[in-house]
Order: structure tokens, then C-alpha cells, then sequence
């Protein structure tokens, strides 16, 4: 992806702030652990790949499966998820390639003293995004987890 | 907060910033143990409430005592807090609501080796903010830590 | 540096963003190991000071080694660096002073087991940026570790 180098040309601040939101917004509907909500920021065909993953999953139906299972194992826990490091490439007026760092950290809930923080892991995040209705949706979404096994 | 639905009209990029760099310039001077000039970062009867806190604090003087007792608690510590995840809800021209996540990291001072960064906790933190003199000020603070007891 | 007083005046969408764009390639460059295009970010007599080396690294070719020699060091792990905080102060059209902190975490690489993230230190980085052919290098950086012997 070209946009990590510094050749590239930066894009314009109200689009590089549209995606900015858009991943506030996306992460932490995730960390409620609204999987209907989460899966409508994917494209009705939307695909999510983990490098770790045998196939994508891949469809709004799906995505929704997968959040809920990931909610039961999160029982007990805080989870949030940060966005950062955000480069963004403008492929047409409403395509755009983004990639970024996640962090995602668990804490322990209502325990009787204060939970410590668990960072979960790092991951690298690689989106193709499409403009629709006024808002930004993910098409296909690339996650690698840094010191997995490949 | 409806801000944080996609359904949400996205904030301008000019506003979106102004908070954002609020953000950056506040966390800075708290990390400083700079109790007069954070006191001034909320209205004059700014009110501070923490989930875990009794009653809140309420007012620029009663704010400035609080982070003296923070400051001296932090002897030999660099104190880090980090803001993001913004997302930003309009209520009129100058009044919003910013939700952000915070991460509060200390490492120990003057040690003769290197200090190893202990993650404090993690907080949720939703804001009242208000337009004051080409600046925002906080009217109304509420944070609450992961995995606290409730 | 005034830049970090609320009295500072904000500065413009733009150019906030430029910069704030500028370090989320130049990070991402340093943790790809790319000493080339790292050395590039700099101006040609380009200054990397950090608070603990008894002498500054000046000029391109110095700093490309230094690169060379730290991913030597960093063979196994996946390197990751986080910019946030950002603050701006303007001195002319193509001179500004950012003040950032930095985070850097470290994941072992190639294991069979997921790595565990090792949060390795928190920095605060002050650069002079000057702009030059439609983007900004790096004209002076002084870097302090927080928690190092001074």
C-alpha cells in the first residue's frame, strides 16, 4: 500500500477526519458489543479476514454470529479497543484504502478492587472503505496480530 | 449519547479538531501537576464527578486542591494520560458532548535504570463542553474506570 | 514551548492535520526498519537528539545507520510505535514546533504462541518541522524517555 510512504499526497483534512470518526465510532460499538450495529458498518457483502482465520467471514448475517460469540467469551471483562497511526489512501471520490494500529486491552469488571488492565494484543489493520448514504462502510477489512504464527 | 450511533451525523473537521486539541493541550497541563491552569480548563462552576467519588467537585478552587493532592501522591512519577477514541456530539453552536477513552500511565522517576511504564487504568469519559472566549471549557465532567467497583 | 497553554491560540484544521498525518507515516516507516526513507523524513542536516546520548545524530546519512543498527537489534520482535498528544505551535508558514508523546510496544515475532505485547517506554518527543516541497521533514527532534537517570 502506497499510502505509507511519504511520497504519497496527504488527503484532505475533512476526509482523513471522516475515517478518523468513523473508527471512533466503529470501535466502540464493538466494545458494547453491539454485533447488529457493528455488523451495518460493513458493506452488505462485507468480508473480514484475520490472517489467522482458515476462511473470511464474510456477509452482515455472519459478522453478527461472530460478535456475539466474541461477547460470550468477553463475560466479565471491560474490552476497548484504540484506533491510531492512521494513514488513508483515496482510491476514487468514494473509495479509500486505511490502514491503522489497534490496541485491545480487557479489564477484569466488578471485582472488589480495581482491575488490572490486560493488553490483549496489537494488530494491524488494513480496510478498503466505501462511501454510502452519506457515511463510510467497510468492504473488506485485512487484521494481522502482531507475534501470531503464520 | 446518540454520538456514538453510526446513524450519527458526523462533526464538522474544524470542531472535531478544536476538541480534539483541547483534549491534547488539558491532559498535557494535568500531567504537569498544574492545578491553577487545569482548574481554568472547566467553566467557573465546572463540575468534576468520578464514578467512584461520593459527591463531585465542584468549582475552579475546589478543582485545584484536587490536583494538588494528586500531584503529591505522584512524587517521583511521570504521569501519562492519553485521549482517544473522541467521538463528538453538537447539541447547539457552542455547547457539545465528547465522549473519549483515557489511559493513565506512570513510570517511576530519577531511578538509576530505565523505569518500566505501569499501565494505571483505563477510564471512560463524557463531557459537557462549552464555547468560552475562542476556547472550550469544560462544564461538566463524569469518568468512570474499567473494572471499578459499582 | 508556549504551545502547550490553553491561552495558545489553536491552530488551523490543515495544518494540525498534515502533521498529525506526518507522524503517522514516519512512525510507521521506523517500525518497517526502513532507515532510508526514515532518513528522508528529516531534512539533509536533519538533528535526532534524545535526552540520554551524549551526542546528537546530524545529518542523513548518520541517521540511516542508527535505523540499521536498531533493527538489528529489534530482529524477532514486531516494533511498534504510537504518536498521540499531538500539540502545535505555528512559528511562520513553514516552520511549526509539535510537541507529542510517543509510546513504543514490542511483540516476539514468529512464535508458535501469540507474543505477549511488552510496552518497552513512553517518550516525550519535541521536533521542529519545517515544510519543504508540499510536505514536512524534521529539521531538529529531542527525545526524553520518561523514567531515565538524567
Amino acid at each position: 500500500m502506497n499510502a505509507h510512504d511519504l511520497s504519497t499526497t496527504l488527503v484532505p483534512s475533512d476526509l482523513y477526519l471522516e475515517i478518523q470518526q468513523f473508527y471512533a465510532l466503529q470501535l466502540k460499538i464493538l466494545d458494547r458489543g453491539d454485533g447488529e450495529q457493528w455488523a451495518r458498518t460493513f458493506t452488505e457483502d462485507g468480508v473480514f479476514q484475520a490472517a489467522d482465520m482458515p476462511d473470511p467471514l464474510v456477509g452482515r448475517e455472519i459478522l453478527v454470529k461472530a460478535i456475539e460469540r466474541q461477547s460470550a467469551r468477553h463475560e466479565g471483562l471491560v474490552l476497548r479497543h484504540w484506533s491510531g497511526q492512521l494513514t488513508v489512501e483515496r482510491i476514487d471520490d468514494d473509495t479509500v484504502r486505511a490502514q491503522s494500529y489497534v490496541m485491545v486491552y480487557v479489564t477484569p469488571d466488578r471485582t472488589l478492587l480495581s482491575g488490572e488492565v490486560h493488553f490483549r494484543h496489537h494488530t494491524l489493520c488494513e480496510d478498503e472503505l466505501v462511501r454510502a448514504n452519506g457515511t463510510w462502510l467497510v468492504r473488506k477489512r485485512f487484521v494481522e496480530t502482531d507475534g501470531e504464527y503464520k
